[in-house]
């Protein structure tokens, strides 16, 4: 039987003779090969082990050695100890199984929710929603990051301020107010994950926010943000839009509006002064609210960036903002200006602690914006964009001058307006030569009016691609645009 | 007019002939200065404004700067311009209210609901649920963050993947079967922001997550955990808990059970092996699963930690961790390891991207894991952590050894068990003395059943303070026990 011992050992790899020397090396090496032969399967469910001082005089280990580990793995629930039978196998640890059935990729699109998966790279990414990947300031970034740790005081390494960093906020404040006009105190910032985490707070689970729906949103937009609202609970009600941006005139019943003030998304212009003063009066005369996704005010290229709507009346408007665009969507990091009112309710539903955005990034941000990294970084992009942005319009007007170019004054993204009829055709072409992008149907509202025109339109994404691919990309998008007579460009807002 | 229109703009503090000398930095400029001068109410709504010429003059600027700024601000909204009467102040730009109020201080303890408001730092500091704070590797956790963004891919700044990293899923897949007996892959570990982001996805909104309640708990626990579920929806059904750890033939028509097993929170002991095996029974019998929160497996101090029960059936446990513990909630990084038939429910409930964690603290906590970084931390951790444990437990038999002191194999913290009904003057003994700490009844569900008797404890963590101000926290805690007969130090699990 000892001998047999000796073989069981070697079979599931123990050597205890070549592992660490000291008592406690060898139980911990005995403990991890027994464990290791139970859980692959060497030693089968209900097989007997041999009694301690066998295996300890085989081993040549001591017998408290064996004891303990059968002890350990006893407790661990890998073997049974029962008296008068011994000590066993467990019959309850099976072996993992070891296939993996194949699962869909993950990588879907973040912008209209029908959008096909992200199943592999597409040969030419024209697809809006993300900045130059390749362009992230590793360099400045790191020296933030590492003043910031280094400087820390001990208390960041505890518990976090669910309304997030001071240093963060107070930076943000005077960033906001001098780049998008925004008027707020520290104490009216809340850092979250990004935009969809500010909406959760701010509607809550199934109704615990600060907000209630029914929520009025311009006729096109992120399916992505309707479906989230709509997990919440909240029924979105579409306002039309015409070349002045959203109908505000249309809004009703609905005590909150979530607009794009600076630039719609995805169709371009900017809210008309007149409409911006409408819907604050709006929101004033009903108790309203306006939420104002202000996820690209810093990319203007033909004028100073239009203000926020917020500064108009802080206490009306809720803005919500975040570094994606700016920066990377890998850093998690936004915030939510708010008036007074809703200061603590949203704090509540973040939760007695920060539970959400990393606080050393926090701390990060905080310096790389008070250092005028933040400044640096968004003019170099500024330019970077502009030149990829004169670049699509100067191919579009030398290869495809029948197509009409809009929403070009500002933002990551452009709209090719399409004769009607010709938007699904266009994209399956698009499919077919690697370029990936979106039609604009994907973002119209399910419940628009009908009264509103269909628009066809092409979504294009210039921030994407790399700098070293955009050439490419252009051209391969010029490619699958519907034929047409020449009519001129226009470059609208 | 033109005179009073140079001193209007020496008010506001325009001083064009001093700033930038380009036109767009004139144009910007004074753009700035009226928007700042309406903002402050130093135009007041309604003033009408100089006709561009006149300013134009004024100011030595072209009229075309004068008119830019003008139609600038009007499509910011803080100017209005009417046919016939010119461009006046708009009316709604009502200055920002400078008062703030005061604000209750939002530091509440982590652990039960109840806890008083963390309004500000106690004294001696007790609490359980924190690390010390002072002991972040920081230079360590810089190293890994360094590396890992300089040699990250550029896709990495890009959309996440709403698993998480592959890189972290890897490292965590070999350093939980190593350390935790986790039997996993990295195609079923989920990455999230922590053990509440990890309910939070299992249960989803109002019912939309992979489980469903009631949900069973431990009696005792931590009050912030029922309070996460409660307003997710789910209902929690309390399980007594005894000396072998929770009760756990007390489930009945629960489909999911939480628990604590290695180190039952806050009580102390290791669930025992039998009920580690009837659980995993159980769920198999009743196509139930268990949810183990591994809070602290990694600090066992007299023996090898307990394997995580998970090891016994990974398609019957979740199991959840985070670095909240081991290393710091600063970073808001955990994970969740699933069983199969979960995982893409849980990715659903996550979105379609990285939504919440720091991709860039993913990559470096990979790093940190597969250096070896994390191990060395750990170990020294342990190592000060027991020495506290050793300290406390040699104060509590000088000074107090009528008192028993339980749970100290493990943890952050202990459980001090108190003669019936000296619970709450011992808290209020504490709170005199500036003693931080929660009381045992603070844990208890509140549906408990009456034959589960009341325990009276005190729950002393002994990681938060700093190493410096541990030992006058010992001496006043001691301070602030019951007096009572001396009966011998009991020093169970």
């Amino acid at each position: 039987m000892a001998n047999s011992w000796v073989n069981s050992a070697e079979r599931i790899g123990v050597d205890l003779h070549l592992e660490l020397s000291g008592s406690g090396g060898r139980r911990a090496a005995l403990i991890d090969a027994l464990r290791a032969a139970v859980r692959d399967g060497r030693l089968a469910p209900g097989t007997r082990l041999p009694p301690y001082r066998s295996l300890a005089a085989d081993l040549g280990v001591a017998r408290n050695t064996v004891a303990d580990a059968y002890a350990e793995l006893v407790a661990e629930g890998w073997l049974t100890a029962r008296q008068g039978s011994g000590t066993r196998v467990a019959e309850r640890a099976r072996p993992l199984r070891s296939e993996q059935r194949a699962r869909p990729p993950r990588h879907a699109g973040h912008g209209p929710v029908t959008a096909p998966p992200r199943a592999r790279a597409p040969r030419h990414d024209l697809r809006q929603g993300t900045p130059d990947a390749s362009a992230f300031p590793r360099a400045a970034w790191l020296a933030s990051y590492r003043r910031a740790v280094q400087q820390a005081p001990n208390e960041v390494f505890g518990p976090g301020d669910p309304a997030g960093r001071i240093e963060l906020r107070e930076a943000l404040t005077e960033y906001l107010a001098r780049v998008r006009g925004v008027r707020t105190t520290p104490d009216r910032i809340v850092i979250c994950s990004g935009f969809a985490h500010g909406l959760r707070l701010l509607f809550g689970q199934g109704g615990g926010g600060v907000l209630r729906g029914p929520l009025a949103v311009e006729a096109y937009g992120l399916g992505f943000h309707r479906a989230l609202l709509g997990v919440a609970g909240v029924r979105t009600v579409p306002l039309s839009i015409d070349e002045h941006g959203a109908c505000v005139e249309e809004l009703e019943r609905e005590r909150a509006v979530l607009l794009t003030p600076s630039h719609q998304f995805p169709t371009g212009g900017p809210l008309h002064a007149e409409r911006r003063s409408a819907v604050i009066d709006w929101a004033r005369a009903r108790g309203g609210v306006v939420l104002e996704d202000d996820y690209d005010g810093e990319f203007r290229y033909d004028r100073k960036p239009v203000g926020a709507l917020q500064g108009l009346d802080p206490e009306r408007v809720i803005l919500l903002g975040s570094v994606s665009k700016s920066l990377s969507p890998a850093l998690r990091l936004g915030w939510m200006v708010l008036p007074e009112r809703y200061v603590e309710g949203v704090l509540a539903a973040k939760g007695e602690r920060e539970a959400w955005a990393s606080v050393l990034d926090q701390l990060s941000l905080a310096d790389f914006v008070s250092s005028g990294s933040y400044d640096r970084h968004v003019r170099r992009m500024r330019q970077r964009y502009r030149s990829r942005r004169d670049r699509l319009v100067a191919a579009l007007a030398a290869h495809a001058p029948h197509i009409e170019v809009t929403g070009v004054a500002a933002g990551l993204h452009a709209v090719l307006r399409l004769p009607p009829g010709t938007e699904r055709s266009a994209l399956k072409a698009a499919t077919w030569q690697g370029v990936a992008l979106d039609g604009l149907a994907a973002f119209r509202h399910p419940d628009t009016d009908t009264d509103m025109p269909t628009r066809d339109g092409l979504v294009v994404g210039y921030a994407t691609p790399s700098e070293h691919a955009y050439g490419a990309a252009l051209e391969a998008l010029c490619g699958v645009l519907p034929p047409g007579e020449a009519t001129g460009v226009t470059t609208g807002e």
